[in-house]
């Protein structure tokens, strides 16, 4: 732990009541320490940095002012909750952020009865918020539900389902939405513009803090009558904002960094003072109060360890370019080459790569935002006339367009380009952030081609495949993280579709790997050798469709055969398993094991501790080859 | 065909180009006769009438004025569409309307060059329609991109996205609101009462029309002063509706049914009125123009075949209650027995049964509109407080809440029930309402139960399990159409989970089937018991956790086994396999064969034949016996 000489408050502070009885300026120097406390934890463990910067004050606010956890309190994402666990009983494990056995970078409800409902994924926190206000109506309870939500997270479709349903009830809900005029990325769409005017429009924003004022000097009996003729004079001026055409009661602009704005506005809250659905609109800085941070260009969003004087990173050197990197490299390579390449991703331009392509291409690259279904189908509208497009979105986030690629791509058998990030264990984003299910919701579809890439190389192969493959979509997975490190050609070359590839023969045993664990069935061949046994190793590249030739000849002339990815069930293991057995392979010869993803879903760690709870490591793969008889 | 006497026009009348020429009258005339055209198609096929009925000007209007099919039209949904495919080379085949071997129901690329993007789900057309204007804009074309979409398929949070997108996008395109003020039911949520809001204003009403008929008179030149004239005072007025605050230019509200005000501005437009997004917000009546329609309550929105003169439907007499309405009862059955459980629905409470639910409980019965994601998350939210929240949600359309069941249902383990209706192949409404994949795609996850019922007593004792269950999420799958007929109780009972249970005891080969194909199964084996092979029959009941004392027990006593469900590759028959596998009964003693849906999209058809296509009836089960060596 940190120097905490200075912490005079928060050193006394272990859960949320023990500042209910601070005076207003306690609170605000609670906020000073509990930001450096945050800073300084971060400097050690890596994290997301910039966004629990911005909530410093709302998290103290909000913790004073309600009574949390019987009033529930739910942070959107999540990313910017490490405050929030600092003041919830958590500081003591503050450093074991994202580490293996600590805390989750993100709200967990098995963590804390703090964290009422956790998040990772964008935009859910309305919806969970007016189901937990419809309960309490329904349960006869009389507890607050408070979201927080960030401008960025409002793009997405289900946000507005949920302020749709919500604005249109009578439940009382209290959403704060975290203006930051950034999410990851700056942000993107005709929301954020509206924001914009809002913000800008002075004459409001003075109108409303003289109401407010107003408000909150008069007797309780009379501040409604108060609020009415406030209201008149707000519609009057022409000002109506979005939230309120959707039904919201809109408090705002307000500065969200400053505690004599946001204590006030959140005790009336608190106090009854409306009853139906609330935005506060809270205008914050990503970074705030860190020098480093805030003058950052991507407000040190997503940090690894560094220096809290200077801001610098120890980023250590990288052995290999990442997976990320290669397909951005590789895309950019073949766009050069065909005019008709164009890339779209849904608020992740540097997760994804794409603002390498963008650099290059800025009129064929398109962030939509947080919106991966209006992307994949936005993709398949562009590949009607005949565009290829090519959808960057991590494996996890792509099952918010699950249906699209089903009914809009799949079933029109449209030439969209899917590549999944992320795919596989994700290491300190934990379970959330996995891409384990891809494999089995994208190959159970029909016309759907589905490739995982064995190394870097493969991968720049893989996207040249994908550019030339016009007849159908498809599909490319690859993990987070770097490469092996090998030699990378100028170009890839154009894969056969549904072939695979021997990398190693041998004549005892065979391994067939489908994506990155490549490397571990290498391994396990080497180790294997010395003990006398012979493993060929082969690479599927293909899981859809299946080289039944392959597979054929495998187990034709080797008595075991493992299958392993990156994966659940269902997937291609299942696949080769099916085919086998309509094909009369498993009849004893050749003995069969799949090798995927457990069925449970793993906490943080380093990606090699992970995959080896998961199995899926060389030593596993040994000794699964030892255990088939 | 109907009697074409009276159709002057129309019988002239193949593809839109043939009515360009059509003086205004001519234009308004022919509206009557594609009318009257279309009452008669589908009092002869069945299928959807009301929302055709809805956009009969519209579709005439917007045909007479674009250059379809350059210009790209793409109507929401796609159930409104049979006036569109009289006008469009169709009309010959319009008497085979969602028959095996006729037209689709919806529109399909497949089909006609006029249908540039299929549909069938609510809420793609904006993110397609933007996809293709960007796509024209790349290539350098000119032609314009028609979007038609109900203010039912606004409210779902897809065509949110597009709209932040195109909106803040410079791309030309023409989104035509078609407020019917009625999807499939009346409407829900803050969206349709801000509609109801600018409809209502008339004095806004007027200063459009009176601008619009100013902007039609004056040449071009001048035309760009006067809207801005037009546009600041609009602006001055406080009428901002929240399209313009999407970055919409909002004309509106027109009459829909009027081609007087739809002509001059579709005409204004198609010239270049404006190049940025436009939203014409156009007014109509679901039904319109046929009596019996406009005076029933759901419009006439689904019919099967019925009396032009009356408007009444030939309905079968049911032999059986069907699926849906028995999980009604079984709910509301078991919701008289504990006050906890709610029901939830995206749009469709009859279509789910859940308006008897509703009836009984209006409390707890809960439409989001359509928002299946929010749906999912409210569920989760809601389950977070204790109540025990079933969502009911056909099979195809889950697929939207994908994400939402993954990252705020299995993650965290909350009990939300799911109730997936339509599950398998659907008959008339073809492959894009198919319930394909649900097994694949929610068996993968972690801390998920899975239930196929097997017959309708199945079903309530499913729903009483799932009333029963609280440790984690569970779903339930049934198929669309009638039961079995068999007598019910009164109650269904509990089950034991990941049991599944034997029906017909045999000695030597195992049929194991998942969900509705047990009564093929028990065919199968009546017919085999003729050939003298006697067939066991067992009901998995649970897909997830498997019953693998069940099917080692088949392994053990029988030379064959066949697995069947009506669901992808990649589920139950997979996971059997998988388990077998593991558990060494791979090793020859039992031949097994699973038997699955194929890897296709199938068109629509009657269900038994679809099922015929698809290799799972009684024929095929025998057939895959006496294949299995």
């Amino acid at each position: 732990m940190g120097d905490n000489s200075a912490n005079t408050l928060l050193n006394n502070v272990v859960v949320p009541d023990d500042i209910r009885d601070f005076t207003d300026d306690q609170l605000k120097q609670l906020a000073e320490e509990v930001r450096a406390e945050m800073i300084d934890a971060v400097s050690h463990t890596g994290g997301h940095l910039g966004a629990g910067l911005g909530v410093v004050e709302l998290t103290v606010a909000i913790h004073a002012v309600f009574n949390t956890p019987d009033d529930r309190l739910i942070w959107d994402v999540g990313h910017q909750c490490y405050p929030h666990k600092i003041l919830t009983g958590r500081r003591d494990r503050i450093r074991t952020l994202r580490q293996g056995g600590g805390l989750s970078g993100f709200t967990k409800r098995s963590e804390s009865e703090y964290d009422p409902f956790g998040a990772a994924h964008s935009s859910t926190s309305i919806s969970a918020g007016l189901g937990m206000a419809v309960a309490r109506d329904q349960l006869g309870k009389d507890n607050h539900v408070i979201c927080v939500i960030g401008d960025g997270s409002m793009t997405a479709g289900m946000a507005y389902e949920a302020m749709n349903n919500a604005g249109d009830a009578k439940s009382r809900l209290i959403v704060i939405l975290n203006d930051n005029d950034m999410s990851i990325a700056p942000p993107v769409g005709a929301l954020s513009k509206h924001l914009t005017r809002l913000v800008s429009s002075k004459r409001y924003m003075q109108a409303r803090e003289t109401g407010k004022k107003v408000t909150e000097i008069l007797p309780p009996p009379l501040r409604h009558a108060v609020k009415r003729a406030e209201e008149s004079a707000r519609t009057a001026m022409g000002t109506g904002s979005l939230f309120e055409e959707m039904g919201f009661y809109y408090i705002g602009p307000v500065d969200g960094h400053n505690l004599d704005q946001l204590l006030p506005i959140m005790r009336n809250l608190r106090d009854g003072a409306h009853e139906g659905p609330v935005l506060i609109h809270a205008i914050t800085k990503k970074g705030k109060g860190y020098a480093p941070a805030e003058s950052s260009a991507d407000k040190m969003h997503g940090v690894v360890k560094f220096d809290v004087v200077t801001g610098a990173q120890h980023k250590s050197k990288p052995s290999a370019p990442a997976y990320t990197k290669v397909f951005a490299q590789s895309l950019i390579e073949e766009a050069r080459h065909d005019s008709r390449i164009v890339a779209i991703t849904g608020a992740m331009p540097s997760g994804t790569g794409l603002d390498l392509f963008e650099r290059e291409f800025p009129d064929r690259m398109f962030d939509v935002g947080i919106a991966e279904q209006h992307a994949v189908t936005f993709a398949a509208g562009m590949a009607t006339e005949g565009l290829k497009p090519f959808c960057a979105i991590y494996s996890t986030f792509l099952q918010r367009a699950y249906d699209q690629v089903v009914h809009d791509v799949c079933i029109q058998n449209l030439p969209v380009r899917f590549a999944m990030d992320r795919a596989g264990l994700v290491g300190a984003d934990g379970s959330t952030h996995a891409g384990a299910f891809d494999v089995a919701y994208m190959g159970c579809l029909p016309n759907m081609v589905l490739m995982a890439a064995g190394d870097e190389v493969e991968l720049m192969h893989m996207v040249a495949t994908m550019a030339a493959y016009d007849a159908g979509p498809i599909g490319l997975r690859y993990p987070r993280g770097e490469g092996m490190g090998i030699d990378l050609p100028a170009r890839g070359f154009v894969l056969e579709i549904g072939k695979g590839r021997v990398v190693r023969e041998g004549n005892d045993v065979a391994i067939l790997s489908y994506g990155t664990r490549l490397g571990e069935a290498l391994k396990a061949a080497d180790a294997l050798a010395e003990r006398g046994i012979s493993a060929t190793v082969a690479d599927a590249r293909f899981a859809k469709p299946l080289d039944t030739a392959l597979i054929t000849q495998l187990a034709n002339h080797h008595s075991k055969l493992i299958t392993i990815e990156e994966g659940s069930i269902g997937g291609f293991g299942s696949y080769t398993l099916e085919y086998m057995n309509d094909a009369g392979l498993l009849d004893g010869r050749c003995r069969v094991k799949t090798m995927h993803l457990p069925d449970l879903f793993q906490d943080q760690d380093t990606p090699d501790k992970q995959y080896d709870e998961a199995g899926l490591n060389a030593k596993q793969i040994i000794h699964a080859i030892e255990a088939l008889k």
